[in-house]
């Protein structure tokens, strides 16, 4: 396949204007200017489009599409416990590969190529990422205080043996305890016993609110993220996500540093649930890896990683009242570079020779982004997810001019409507 | 025209399930269930769409966009001294022209369906108007250090009695100084003389930075906001915009309440321009009417409300930590008739009979909308312009199925392309 006439933005703060991008396989086999004669059967005109490394979600929950735009502008234990708990508990798994799918619809659609997701039926959504050709780190989500048995950390095992590496390399999984306040300590424990037992990396929900922590410093006199540390939930190999981290110390954050701990910051997500505001520019300038997640769509309400990249270039200007705060190039970074390297693979993220081809499109002549000036400018303070108009992951195009060529997005998202509609009235 | 099969969001907090609405000429005529026997030749069917009051962009400089994406991430006097004002000089009134061409069609693809516009080549912007038939408040604004014989000034009187009430009253106008640190006393009484004059309204920059909310203390020994109220400027008739407000005392806002001021708040640019944060919640609460403004596309970069009001629902519920704050329909309001108040225009910014026709559809079968659960909710948090079907403003389809009826798009994106070429290089 080749990519003719575009231009590159590689993710590394470089353009390659006007260049052929020669895809492979799977891989990127060189990068050419346009007037190089390459030879194939496969070509992809860019004219007008911006050539960007797939976008990369690194914390959702994407079967929660079922409770989009359900029960908003609430207080947070109202929410959960009367609402979205409630509502879960009547998810079958036939209908968490429907909203699994429409959730890898709705990403692909806005150039998210990767996604790192904790929930259940995770048999379900593998069935859906399998299909849909999105690339995705599928963790089965497990806490204590709904596993008096240990069924559930069993089945999470199971999965990551049986799905880790599967789908020509698309689908990996991790093991993760939800958070530290639904699970007790032995449970956390086991948790990170299996993870090394499997080589596995590990995920969890970190001081995502001021209670969480509150709670914490009462009960252990620690910091969350001081008592996973003592547990040795930082110590396993591979893939380490934080999700959130809102109220960290700086103790907190050497760790995470130290640990090479990821960071997947929820903007959105926290901001909607008056959580609170991640200190990215902190952590960023103590050398941590952060990167960006959307959360579930119940609380965000939806998986665009471009409404991410511009609520990271804006807010954090405007609170420290400083313009040079996060520049485009660095938004970037945390939605692709680091996002690879948040789910453990250094051959996505920038657009090079022998990195994966996960390629997203971007029209710039639409009257919403043109003139496209700086162009990385034009990807975080202008586009949009409906901006992007190919996307190809693993070297396949699995969206043609806003066209999803994998599967029937209509009938996603009449099956998730009708699901909605059956569990919340 | 009737709208057919429709949930109509009327814009007061109210949702009106499967309803046609009729439209006479401009007027909504009559919003009836859709089971009702509806007689007439053109119909629009909104089956899976949201019918909502067009938004109302309350600040902007239109024919800006072909500085779109240039000079990003710099501080605010370097970039406007050394990038946009010597840009700016080079404009044409042709090259403007198109300019606002782009943007009226922008807003359109949107769901704008008015703005409020303060520039120059003011002839050339109504022109653009007139054809993409847009709704609009056009000021040509002055200032000044850059009119010594009062030209411009004359110019901008010239403008109002031309083209106040046109365009089948799409367009109207007001005065409007630039802001205090650009006009001397003198010249701020002449442009409040001539608005009294004419029976025109005013528009201003106010508080937008700490340096002019200091500058002006230092020099007046009172607040801009207190300055402005002592030479007389917000005692005029009609329209009253203050543009920004970001640095305001207690006092200030307390003015702008008696006076009958409307805020627009620039909630994005004010973020990229590392300018601070409206305290719209604040200025709620006093009772203020506050709409939203997106500012120019070289400091956003884009002219989307849907995004305005995305940071406006995020924000506060973030920094206050409480998710009770700004909730959807409050958000909305900002957005539709808080607008239509501000530009003067009473029977804009709800779907109720009598009013006049400007209404969007919104498309609710989008995979990053679906499920629709709370409709104000999925404006607000799920929605982005991209998710417009249909655009109907004064009655008159402007846009049908994504497609601008009025103009070439693709026309006018060329056009600006080759502006922003041959001015920026």
């Amino acid at each position: 396949m080749v990519i003719k006439n575009v231009n590159v933005l590689v993710g590394d703060g470089n353009i390659i204007n006007n260049a052929s991008i020669v895809i492979n396989g799977n891989k990127i086999e060189k990068i050419v200017p346009s007037d190089c004669a390459v030879a194939d059967d496969n070509v992809i005109y860019g004219n007008g489009m911006l050539a960007m490394p797939g976008l990369v979600n690194t914390h959702t929950h994407a079967a929660m599409t079922f409770l989009r735009n359900y029960a908003n502008d609430m207080n947070l234990q109202d929410w959960l416990f009367t609402k979205i708990f409630p509502a879960e508990d009547k998810l079958t798994a036939q209908m968490a590969y429907w909203c699994v799918k429409l959730a890898d619809i709705e990403m692909i659609k806005a150039g998210v190529t990767c996604y790192s997701d904790n929930y259940f039926f995770m048999d379900d959504a593998a069935r859906a990422v399998e299909e849909t050709g999105i690339r995705a780190v599928l963790s089965r989500s497990v806490s204590g205080i709904s596993d008096p048995e240990g069924k559930k950390l069993k089945e999470s095992c199971d999965f990551f043996k049986q799905y880790n590496n599967t789908a020509d390399g698309r689908i990996t999984s991790t093991l993760g305890a939800h958070a530290i306040y639904t699970s007790d300590t032995d449970y956390i424990r086991k948790v990170v016993e299996c993870a090394d037992g499997l080589g596995s990396g590990l995920q969890i929900h970190l001081a995502e609110t001021v209670k969480e922590v509150e709670d914490c410093i009462a009960q252990n006199g620690v910091t969350p993220t001081e008592y996973l540390d003592k547990i040795g939930y930082f110590d396993v190999e591979g893939v380490k996500i934080a999700a959130h981290c809102v109220h960290m110390t700086d103790n907190d954050l050497d760790i995470i540093k130290e640990k090479g701990v990821s960071v997947a910051a929820n903007i959105g997500s926290n901001l909607k649930l008056a959580s609170g505001i991640p200190d990215i520019p902190k952590m960023m300038a103590k050398g941590i890896n952060v990167s960006l997640g959307t959360d579930g769509a119940s609380s965000n309400n939806n998986l665009s990683i471009f409404n991410e990249m511009r609520l990271a270039g804006l807010l954090y200007k405007g609170l420290s009242m400083d313009p040079l705060m996060m520049n485009a190039d660095e938004v970037i970074r945390l939605a692709t570079a680091n996002g690879a390297r948040a789910v453990g693979n250094g051959c996505l993220g920038e657009i090079k020779e022998g990195n994966i081809a996960d390629i997203i499109l971007v029209d710039t002549t639409s009257p919403s982004i043109a003139p496209v000036g700086e162009p990385a400018a034009a990807v975080v303070y202008s586009a949009c997810g409906g901006d992007v108009d190919t996307v190809i992951i693993n070297g396949k195009t699995v969206m043609a001019h806003r066209v999803v060529l994998t599967c029937d997005e209509e009938e996603a998202v009449d099956n998730v409507n009708q699901i909605a509609r059956q569990i919340l009235g």
